[in-house]
């Protein structure tokens, strides 16, 4: 079982930015302690700053991968292209936050992804990809 | 360690309301399903359709349980009431949703209590309960 | 046939309360006046403030009755547990008002229960009940 | 005693359009329909896709009808010329609709006339008319 | 005279919660201090988490007391059923704050009861509800 | 000289309706206390409950008047139609309302068509009608 | 029969502010204009750009004049208090416009003191205020 | 193959009306301009300024015309009983307009036909019209 | 101690102005009731029309008084400049007003500046002033 | 003349994605489609996923094409860079859409590029493309 | 060159009101310092907190100054009056604000008289007026 | 000390699009203007039409320039992953607008990046960017 976790943009920041809400781990931290978790499950990586890398790595997943695990960053709350790219391709995909968004800005609120998800974790910090990927493996192996 | 699982209004209905969206398990089965996840977490499950038992449960849960797991139902959309409760205790409460409400109707992409819990997870179904208890455990191992 | 009618908040005080509104029948004269319409349709009365109750109540009419004729008083406006009630429930519901709520206060021109219900009938005084009951009867009677 | 009922646009069209939602019946077999409920009840029908027509016909009604039963149709939802036309005349208007607006479009949860009229009811199909013909009979005795 | 004070939901964890908001009395701390003003006024104190109980309370103390000191909580934001059991009473009602919620959360801004209680009084602490009883003794005493 | 007065729809049910607010002159006698002002002004009136036929009229009169007073009644508050024939035609239009409509029900307070007329006269009663044809008198003279 | 005209803010500006929307009269002008049109009525005309003391004019008005024309110029949009000054005295006010503000910016599209004046004019130039002093004569006469 | 061209309110003003908006061409000028496009595909034109005789010609079409293109002019945005008309029959309509509409008032971006036309077309002058027949054309032929 | 008493726009018209709303007390009437309960309290009135002399009373008032009663009659709905100036100053202020504003028009419901001050009080007529020097007292003893 | 034909993004996922509303045509299928139906036209495709790309061809083909036919998929609903490369180049843009964007979810309703387009065509599936071509073609010979 | 600097109300509170918003300096030491940085622009300051004396100052400013830095503070946000008298003149305005205003609570994001101003500058402190001082100089001299 | 001047999307058009607005210089002619002001300040320019690489300049900026000056263009109103990137930075940001955004379409009222900049500057042409560059020089100074 292979499962893609996409982080969006700004997340290569992670732990230089407001560590008071994101906590000090740097992306590379994350990654290795969600990988820590899984031994059967084979996790890629992806970054981008760049909106239509993520929609471009979101379709060629499509086939590859059982799911996508995805924190879709500031595009969480107005990038209807990315929305469009996750009704477009068949497997899972679960939208992920570190924070609690909803105890955030108003704007941070509003997901425009939400609607065509399987199902969104937030508030639960780096753990919050480990449930994910815990749900997608679940989500899988019940579909065999 | 102990954590208290909340169901709201109409939960006690699952299995016979709206099979397509909630599944065909009844409460109990759920209450099963997921107590068959955790050997060292003891679980107490408790479900009411009376707003006012919930905020007496969510009170009385302060100091007795390391978290609280609740699916307000549609509580979620307008108790205010509910939302106060779980900021007068200390302990962490994880908001969990079976169905992605982000993608049902327009009231149910509201939720009132989502800025004063600690995190929430949806669209999982029944194994959005299991991941909101790991949740809790992976929180409340960190904080000793 | 069996119909249940149920009363939600305040209805207890009719006849003391706002008679240029809701007339001066008290709630007892309303029953009383409902049943002498109906010889061969068992009528069961509940009244109660404590919105829980009224879920309880649907959720077990549920196959024991034909259908529900149900004043939720100002629950209208804002229970969505309620209304999740009434979506649980496989009988046909019949929302009624004694008062003509479009001519009212803003806030009784919404109801959240609206969508859920087979029909409304509101503005025709006590009438309003004596007219939602021959509508389930009517309804039942095609389905056989 | 006389009833005007007032069908207002496109429901020419009833057994042709949407039978899913309207039923299969014709305008004349509502006409029937309604018609065979009352023996002691007089009743006239009236159909017009011009709104001041409709207008005419109100104005018309004042002094001749006990009261009109009106299925404005999508008139319902912007004619404010409709609304006057009802606040200028003394008899009674009930508003009726054969379907359940409020389970429909979102435009179709406005009435412009519900503030100005008697009663409404809507959902019970064609029946919903002979409800409407009985609440203005009830209300013409009481007023005697 | 006698005037009875109705505490909503949550009140009673005053002194657990939030201290930097509502400060550091107890419920029963806030009850003696605002008996200890009065001697010539009887007070009657009741609290409640259940929406449906006040309503009870207030339709009961009719006739009964002279008035009734309501601090609602969070039921003052969505309760209509508990502002229609306000205006089924003859007698005035009080409605009162210990914090300043014009000063707090969005959702705290609006009050339901507002527009049916005598008047209104906030952000004084606990002697919000001194004040909020003379009010209504000297109400009572110009009536006479 | 030559004006044009427009009546909407139910302005011929003047002084049968409201008369608290549109006092108790019929039609006829708005027609003749306006005329009893003007000796070098020829005034035609105009009346009917249909959009279109006012529309029509207000096409035919380019060239024939000088201009236009128009009570459109409540298709002010909609029709985008009449506003678009308005548009089209080059001799001014005066809007008038007998009543001050920004007292009245919130629908009365927008006027689709005030953008596109000269000018608008609410409040006077009938007065308001002279008051339209002398500001019409005056605006022709100065264009000469 | 006198009669008190208030010019609000920037409105002894006329003249040179956009001469293509309020014309190239100067105030002075404007005012020789309105009283070359009455013999019988003593006009007496007030500006000032003070909203205080627009209200401290209103209310020293009352009694010593048959009425006011206000043209409050942007005080119009918001002054709640002038509003409620015209409602504390007993003499009508008409409220006048040179230009047709429903024909500019969105902001000149509401009018906070419309629902509590006599009537209002708007978009005939100077003029308007022709036809407003004539207005509160021909209202004053009838009154007698 | 027949196709029906309706025009609706004030189209009959084409050539009179702001020609910087919709050109110089009468209707006349612009039906002879359509026609010479077409010469398999029979048209007929219709124009009317009444809401009702536009809704009469939609019913009456259905069966005799393959297709329906329709420039409801300012109807586009009020008239929900031409959209319920447009459901009513099965064959395609299709929404034109000649100009941009969303480039001009704010009112003129919302159409409430548009979700229930096949398809829409604006923006490109009376050859707006052309493409509309032609797409019903090729529409036609697709479905045979 | 000392207190200021503010009065905005139009108190001054107090007993001729809507006597149903505000009662029958001119403003001298209502200092002087308002002294009677106050022995130890030494009282200064201050009313005015103009907004920006509020302002300027309150920036003085600091440091010498113990706090600030101030009703700021219809610039509470608009003067963020007063609002502004209830920052500046260091001692508390409480709003008041005689009626209820949740009970009268919709703009009375929207206070600017309740944010800001230490707490309100409304609906008890003239006894919304004593209380509010209460308030004040009360508050500042308690600091020392 | 040639003629620059945009794709937007996820449109390279045509013939995979919810064919019941694009259709079974892959992209490639779409361009044969539209090639087929021009002799005289030379046809340029470009698709892109990535926003600014859309932007950087928009502005390359100023001056070297007759008009753009832009189907900017998700982009039509947010970009307001794109709305403004395409006000930034002097040639004409057609906005298109292969469905009727008004029927479908409520994002979908507005499209803040239209306001710049010279026309827009909606809902005639890949025909929209073909029509939009002709578009600028005849708009293109009217200018020579 | 001369220069006009008006500050509006409770900037003469500068220094004293919060200091961590608006730093320490006295209205005097910010008019000091903006002073300090120009020799050959005589600069003039003024400051009231009574809007009309704003009014009158931006009126008699027209012709004396080369162009007006204006501070309007909390006027900002709904003096539609002043943004009048800022159109009312031709010499150039420049909106300046200390704090970044758009951080800070949501009345203070709107800004009535930005529309009408040459441009604006927010966030840099006192140095925001020196600033604002040289745009007009550099305005000025392009225009010679 | 070194800054960075970063200009968003279609800035690269100047000069070509819309000279009213923008002015007649090139966005080569704008860099040099703006260096001209400059002998200590180091200056470097960044122009992309992708929002992504302006996230990605943003963040590798930070530690080796003293400030950033963000024209961003039409990203101003919806780009939250820019607004983030500022956050993510430590060092400040002033927003520059050549033109006066206030004064032209709605969109461009909003900027979804000031509540994140130290401050804004707008509508002063090309000097803007002098303005913000002198801005970030003072602050730069100061802190040392």
């Amino acid at each position: 079982m292979k499962v893609l976790v996409i982080h969006g943009p700004n997340l290569n920041m992670l732990g230089k930015r407001d560590p008071a809400i994101y906590g000090e781990r740097t992306l590379e931290d994350v990654n290795s302690f969600v990988s820590s978790y899984f031994k059967k499950v084979e996790l890629e990586f992806f970054q981008s700053n760049i909106e239509g890398d993520i929609i471009n790595k979101i379709q060629q997943a499509d086939g590859l991968f059982s799911g996508i695990v995805l924190n879709a960053g500031a595009f969480t709350h107005y990038s209807y292209a990315i929305r469009d790219a996750i009704e477009a391709v068949s497997i899972p995909v679960v939208e992920v936050h570190i924070s609690n968004t909803a105890a955030r800005e108003e704007f941070r609120h509003t997901s425009v992804i939400a609607p065509v998800v399987m199902g969104s974790i937030a508030g639960l910090g780096a753990y919050s990809y480990v449930l994910a990927v815990q749900g997608i493996a679940h989500h899988s192996k019940r579909k065999k």
